[in-house]
């Protein structure tokens, strides 16, 4: 019996998402991914001056180091990249199921991020740092209209891409419901919401709590809002201006874990 | 008599300085500067999609625009910019003197920032963003070795550099001892302080706060170190990790509106 059309798209989507490749660059990106055992390692390109700055990582990857003049380093990376002369060609990582991160019992604070529609790979990455710092159990966005996992995404998140969980989904708001299935409080980060997110989060009490941010502009999509347990503003001191996204993520995971309850 | 041969330098660096302008580019931040009868406007051109897009503000400058082709549209801006069909050249504002705008009591909380050598325009940017947004008096750098107030700069404020004092010093630690004269606590962001900042503005009531932070890697000099009245961190959930300087800069002055005292 032959498979059905759409089963056989479906494999040759995961069959090309398993072969496809990213080209790290920068000394701290490099050199967390070498060091990172569970990142899986293809190429390593280094100057002479890049290979003794990662010093003992350079081995530490199990790669042989290519290692060439600086007017020939020519690794496949956007040309204004600022590479300082180290690229590392790898395969996404693996971070398991919306279960698996979300559920854990590991000590870490119940505390996820979702991002509705963030395309920008600098704020995606200053995201990753802090909700690393702020000890998110993941950041959360949909495979679609998101910044994928790239060199650009991985300089700006300095390191905190080999460790801090990126989960991309299908579906933001089916996965919200499965969120909320789970105990997580989803709280909506809304600039003309009524609430402030520290009202909101003392009545959160200890229940986990999900922070969702939109790109700038658009905002929250309609059904990503409705799906909302509450929609909450960060308090302004006067009527102009706003925040930058990643700082606004940073904000609320700061706020998560003042809360009286916190945990 | 002959003026001596260092005034004659500072004159005429001077009137350099007043002579330089700016070319501010993209939607936002043209249309803020437009509006804001405190900067002065010497040249528009757009696209006619921008004009539209521009409305009102379009002719609240005071310039005739120069309407021109998408395809001939050729601001003398980098060439990656991502202008949106708008640009308009600039000169800097004047924001006044450091006692000016620190010791004005005009309902603002005492609040500032000092950047020691943040070079970056984008955190810079940030920055701006989220000091007007907390409602500080003045976000200061010195001259040297900092992000000068460029169209990258002013398209990342996304507004702010038009209502946020952004000051420029000569030196950074003779301002910090002003700041101090003023009745000034000087925090300084440092990753491996004993003290958490939250801790420190407790201890700080209702005195005005100045927040000092550094460069990502480097970090704050030491004569800016010394000069601080205390070192503070914020506190990370694991071991690993660091926050974007924008991102830290955000949390901060979170912080200090959240403090009990906190005026």
């Amino acid at each position: 019996m032959k498979k059905p059309k759409w089963v056989i798209e479906k494999e040759n989507a995961r069959k090309a998402a398993s072969a496809e490749t990213v080209w790290l660059f920068g000394l701290h990106a490099v050199r967390d991914a070498l060091l990172n055992p569970k990142r899986e390692k293809l190429r390593l390109m280094v100057t002479k001056n890049a290979a003794d700055r990662l010093g003992e990582a350079l081995n530490a990857g199990g790669l042989e180091p290519e290692i060439t003049d600086p007017h020939k380093f020519n690794p496949p990376i956007d040309p204004g990249s600022v590479h300082q002369g180290a690229a590392l060609e790898v395969k996404a990582l693996h971070w398991g199921t919306l279960d698996d991160n979300c559920m854990a019992d590991d000590g870490k604070p119940g505390l996820v991020v979702l991002l509705d529609r963030v395309t920008d790979p600098h704020n995606v990455g200053a995201i990753l740092r802090s909700a690393e710092v702020f000890g998110a159990r993941a950041v959360i966005a949909p495979h679609r209209h998101s910044a994928p996992e790239t060199g650009a995404l991985a300089k700006t998140a300095s390191g905190a891409l080999e460790r801090q969980p990126y989960l991309r989904v299908q579906n933001l708001a089916t996965t919200m419901e499965r969120l909320q299935q789970m105990g997580y409080l989803l709280l909506g980060l809304d600039g003309t919401a009524e609430h402030d997110i520290k009202d909101a989060l003392i009545s959160a009490g200890s229940r986990p709590v999900g922070l969702v941010l939109g790109a700038e502009g658009p905002g929250l999509r309609q059904r990503t809002r409705e799906t909302c347990d509450g929609l909450v503003k960060i308090s302004f001191f006067g009527d102009f201006g706003s925040l930058n996204v990643s700082n606004a993520a940073a904000v609320a995971l700061y706020a998560v874990g003042q809360r009286p309850d916190g945990s």
